[in-house]
């Protein structure tokens, strides 16, 4: 795509929030970016504008049939003034894996890189600095035709926006309890699991709200089809390093395609750690943590990078891990890649992408 | 609720759409109806006003996570003049098992329908009158929050459209071919298939793009555990005479509790034709189509009222159902229901709510 990106730049910057308590997805830069698509003429009218609400008719198809997709990356402040984006390309790669399960036409991963380079620069004062904040970003595209037929839309809007967001632990890693889901089901092979889109977040509510209110903090799915083995916790891949193997789900068309998975796996490999990607069951994973050989567990996310877990609760069996505590390889992984992230350790993956 | 719904009638009324060339869901009337929900404060100011786009931030929650429910059902135009709705407050108790499973909070079902009767009433003159035209009426509820962490939105919009909709069958009833999905799945137990919530549309999409380019018009699924029993059909409860017996797949969780497939159950207990709602599978309907007992195949749902099937293709192998032509039982259900739904026939059963 050899499209000019148009910039059109506010007149009334907003102030920006207060850096001590940015949270996360809640305050949004001065600008965003903004593409079309129409049958017949392809994606068009790339353009950087003023943030800001954009009038939709009611009728607009996403509201009613969720045809949308999104991705979530983000972009750090190296300590000597730098921005740092990690693996953007990945991002848009996989956002024409989810477009092709929701027949939304491919995006240009190159011209949309390009897009996010962009406009991360015009409101690049809004990365925050502070150590572990970062600036959150959201591409998404949404089903734009005002028509209430179930069928595929003819228009589309693709958006980038960007959220200065807080540490994801403030107070210092701490692992977390999660919630094994019995009853609900996030998704099943055939369905969208491995598609990043509204719908499955959307089936994903009713299971958290009922393990926070049991005082966990999110759920492990298991598969839809027999209840039994292991696919990820909320909006995080999982892995567990079990008698100094460490093993995370395969990639079998129900779980997203983690790019921290990636990642993790890419340096476990690195590091001449056995990793393996396969089924695991729930009852294989408690006969571990019974024997003693259960000795670490961790999500993998934008978010969070790596969040360990400290407790899984199983059909009221509690599985405690490495007593609560971090394990050894989940903090290196942590470290690793924060630290590439922000520029702190050498990048010898080429993971990351200079802004300028 | 004792709410009062105050009206803004707009200034600038449209001209009404060409009778002849309605289609579906694609012309919207002078009004809608507005409610907001906000944490705390419960549902509030109901309103009718101007139908026109409304602005929404690029963060609302909906078109990230897709918390939404939808709704559909239709006015109609007696040949006397009199505007009927269908069995409006089984919409409005629909709604709120979706909402259930959405993390949505309720709304009252009875000042609900108070709405739409209003709103209606309102619009009467945008209904149409030819034979099998009707009114489109959407309600539906979208996650406002302009926030991205995955969580239930604190706010919402509930929102009622109405579009003026041709006849269905605009050449008289004729069965459609309908494609056995081996490979998508659209809901499983323990998701989200028994509500009406976007999500379960855009996963619909691409089985029914491969269906159309196969040259059927819709796919009919298989659960999503065994890919063996029969679930229903695109935007369609499904219904199958054997031997004498009618047979629907049970609310087992997967498929939406269709008000049209109750309508027809209750009209085929009253008739005293044997109804049975329990599993059935493909493999027991291929049996009944090669043995010559299959004699009658239809859908059920809101669009099209019954919608006969007559051919089935299933791994390559086709049943052809009725040499391709409406069954004598599906015929009467559809004289009966829309003679109900237009006036014609006397309400036994108190289904439809006059507007006036
Ligand atoms: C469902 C789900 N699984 C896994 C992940 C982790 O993916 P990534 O490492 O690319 O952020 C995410 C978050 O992005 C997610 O939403
Ligand atoms: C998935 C699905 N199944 C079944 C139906 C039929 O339901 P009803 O008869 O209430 O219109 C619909 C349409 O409304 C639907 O969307």
């Amino acid at each position: 795509m050899s499209l000019q990106i148009k910039i059109e730049k506010t007149k009334f910057p907003k102030p920006k929030p207060n850096q001590d308590n940015l949270g996360f997805g809640q305050y949004f830069t001065d600008h965003m970016f903004i593409m079309n698509y129409t049958e017949g003429k392809g994606w068009h009218d790339p353009r950087i504008v003023p943030y800001g609400p954009i009038p939709f008719e009611p009728s607009t198809m996403v509201f009613h049939y969720g045809q949308a997709v999104f991705e979530g990356l983000k972009a750090y402040k190296t300590t000597d003034g730098r921005v740092l984006l990690f693996r953007p390309r990945k991002n848009m790669e996989r956002i024409n894996i989810s477009n092709d399960r929701l027949c939304i036409p491919p995006v240009d991963p190159d011209f949309c890189v390009e897009a996010l380079k962009t406009l991360v620069n015009i409101d690049k004062d809004w990365i925050p600095e502070a150590e572990g904040t970062s600036l959150y970003i959201r591409p998404f595209i949404i089903a734009t035709d005002p028509y209430l037929g179930v069928r595929n839309s003819k228009t589309y809007m693709f958006m980038i926006i960007l959220s200065p967001s807080g540490a994801y632990y403030p107070g210092g890693i701490n692992p977390v309890k999660i919630y094994v889901e019995p009853r609900y089901v996030r998704a099943v092979r055939g369905g969208t699991g491995y598609a990043k889109t509204p719908g499955n977040y959307a089936a994903s509510l009713k299971a958290q709200d009922e393990a926070h209110n049991e005082g966990y903090v999110q759920v492990l799915w298991l598969d839809g089809v027999e209840k039994k083995y292991v696919e990820e916790v909320g909006s995080m891949n999982v892995f567990f390093k079990i008698n100094g193997e460490v093993i995370t789900p395969a990639l079998e068309g129900s779980i997203l395609p983690g790019i921290t998975r990636a990642s993790t796996i890419d340096l476990l490999n690195h590091w001449g750690v056995k990793v393996t990607e396969r089924r695991l069951s729930i009852q294989e994973l408690y006969e571990a943590s019974e024997n003693g050989t259960l000795e670490e567990a961790f999500g993998t996310g934008t978010a969070a990078v790596i969040s360990p877990i400290g407790e899984l609760s199983w059909e009221g069996k509690k599985m405690i891990i490495n007593n609560g505590k971090i394990g050894e390889l989940s903090q290196k992984i942590y470290d690793t890649i924060t630290g590439i992230q922000n520029g702190r350790l050498k990048d010898e993956f080429g993971w990351t992408l200079e802004v300028k």
